[in-house]
């Protein structure tokens, strides 16, 4: 309606001004053939623009977009610019489907070893004591390798980074008065899969948040509108959508998706309940499929721990024989992406750059031959964040460098 | 196409899932008519919701927008649940309509007093080393009073928060060689306004960037797509969007805008060039239209100042007697909005609600009263930044508190 109004302003000024325009050139020209239309239109200046809106939308010249699979959509890192995942881009993984729930209809019940089991509407929950927090959350599987023509969103874009609001769990384990001998407790997600999953109680004690808010607004569906499990630096299936109810007890409850999926060998054992995610980083510019001129380039990416803050981000413009520091993008946030630059000028030949992270911990980010050394060849795709090298042709173009791992 | 092959699957399950509890009730149930269906789609998780998408969408439930006139609109505030502004909520002001700029064709020209006058493309500032920041943009103009039934969009919502990301605009004065004896410069709008502003040197070689991505992607056209100038603290229309020319000089320009607005009488003097944003805050929640009930509330609010960081925000809760400290949401950011928050037990009767901040350079947001004993009666409304009271009625209601001043 409001653009209909503004295209109709537009056309009458255009008319108007062309028409003068047109009869000034006729006037002084002697050949009509030789008269070029000037077209207002080309300088922005000349048409009067749309009038305010009530809801935004991106330039028509920029179009980013996740990459959806069958089960998953990826974070276009290489257009991602800061820290904050424009949340239509976050990335996705689920496992019923994205559900429609009615926010008046919502309930999260909370019961078990508890002193006084309960429903709590949205609005309950809202009426609570609120926290923002930004952070990143990664699904457990985000990796791929195999081939160079490799977007930075295929390697490594099952992570992105919102601020969430909600309530600390803790403020409702104290509401309903957890028992102290429980443990465990359950998430379950009222999505078509009814995902489960078991959750050291600490954790609820600790940093774990039910939220319902992200980048400034309602959580969007595909992140579990109305309300999720925020777990910060958890493996994001462990931050169950939809959530709908939290069952509190003195062990873990084995379910589907911690038996069948996210459960793994390493070595001549089996990694269960593997929580935490592992410091990480990657360059986002150049990567694939960018192509470089030499002379001066800031390299870019993002660093991410789930066990702290960035302590240090390291560059190698040489393919991995020296390292020079990066300069981080505060504010520098615990369990949270970080943005690193680095100057390098490029003076045209082949070679190979990478980055790699140490975070508060004091652990650095593995290769992908320490990473197998340490799990063994059967090393499967969950928690891999081995360090990315992007390889610079002497053309400028910019590959992924895939390495063999099985 | 994927959200038909969704529907598709939805109801091949759905058919069939119906088949077999028709089936069942019939074989347990002797007349026909009692039977209820039982539908399927009430219960999301008996449903298999949509799969990953490439952009996505808000919930169906959820419809923030904003408050557009003819010349803006307003960011929905008692909405934002945050520190971020969603991009397409942010609020707006232009002169000349949204420009459709096509980022290829995108030259910002530097010149005047400069030793190597230069035309950048679009490509050639994201060349330069690059910083994000999170800060607060106000337009002068943020007030609004005379009713009860006024929202905290439209009492304040000229004010939005984004990250952006950009080159600092020293780093461009030192690639063209500003001339030490140069104090101002023109920033030049390539709309059809083409908003001219003079602003001074020393802003540009302290925190002025040229900002090209806005909340990790591109600049949203309202906002400047694909550049804008950014001078964190001082009032919007300064912080030119579209930006396509900076001229370097050695006094002020007294433009069109300059002049005819944004300049205007205090007392027995003309304020012009008045840039920084003094410090404010106002209550989001609760207020109009909003309905309390007896009980705890968190009362939940955003502070800023364009001189620093926010230090305190005061609370009162009964008309402005007593004050107590607000909870402040780290991490808190220089110029940037801050989320407080204060924990209030309404027992029920007729109040009024009130915040106040103070920043780090120690001023206090005032009262109207002393504002106009400060400023005088022909105070307009450019820079107003008073407390802003919601009265609470005992049935509940809270309602805008419009206090006259002329």
């Amino acid at each position: 309606m409001e653009k209909d109004q503004d295209k109709k302003n537009t056309i009458s000024r255009r008319t108007l001004l062309g028409g003068l325009v047109a009869g000034a050139v006729t006037y002084s020209q002697t050949s009509i053939a030789k008269v070029v239309p000037f077209s207002l239109e080309d300088d922005p200046t000349k048409v009067v623009g749309p009038g305010p809106s009530k809801v935004g939308k991106r330039s028509p010249f920029e179009k980013p977009e996740r990459k959806p699979s069958d089960i998953s959509s990826r974070s276009p890192l290489q257009d991602i610019i800061g820290m904050i995942t424009p949340s239509d881009l976050h990335f996705e993984r689920h496992h019923g489907g994205v559900p429609t729930i009615d926010p008046e209809k919502y309930e999260l019940l909370i019961h078990g070893m508890v002193n006084r089991p309960m429903r709590f509407t949205l609005n309950d929950l809202k009426r609570f004591p609120s926290v923002s927090r930004i952070c990143f959350l990664e699904c457990a599987g985000n990796f791929r390798s195999g081939k160079e023509e490799l977007l930075a969103q295929e390697v490594a874009g099952l992570t992105s980074q919102s601020e969430w609001t909600g309530v600390m769990l803790s403020t409702l384990f104290r509401e309903v008065g957890v028992n102290p001998k429980a443990t465990w407790f359950l998430a379950e997600g009222g999505d078509a899969a009814v995902l489960t999953r078991s959750v050291p109680v600490s954790k609820g004690w600790d940093d774990a948040m039910i939220v319902y808010a992200q980048n400034g607004e309602a959580i969007r569906p595909e992140q579990g509108y109305p309300a999720r499990l925020l777990l910060p630096g958890w493996e994001g299936n462990t931050n169950v959508k939809w959530l709908r109810r939290i069952e509190i007890s003195d062990q873990p409850w084995m379910t589907r998706e911690e038996t069948s999926k996210y459960t793994y060998p390493v070595k001549d054992r089996i990694r269960q309940f593997s929580f935490d995610m592992d410091a990480r980083s990657i360059i986002t510019y150049p990567s694939y499929p960018n192509k470089i001129e030499p002379g001066w380039i800031e390299i870019r990416g993002i660093a991410w721990s789930g066990r702290g803050k960035v302590q240090t981000v390291e560059v190698s413009t040489d393919a991995g024989k020296t390292w020079q520091i990066a300069r981080l993008q505060g504010p520098i946030l615990d369990k949270a992406h970080t943005a690193f630059r680095h100057l390098w000028q490029w003076k045209g030949g082949d070679t190979e750059i990478l980055s790699r992270v140490t975070d508060t911990t004091g652990y650095t980010q593995p290769t992908l031959k320490q990473l197998v050394n340490a799990r063994g060849a059967d090393i499967g795709g969950y928690h891999m964040n081995p360090v990315t090298a992007w390889q610079v042709k002497r053309d400028g173009r910019v590959l992924f460098k895939p390495e063999s791992y099985k």
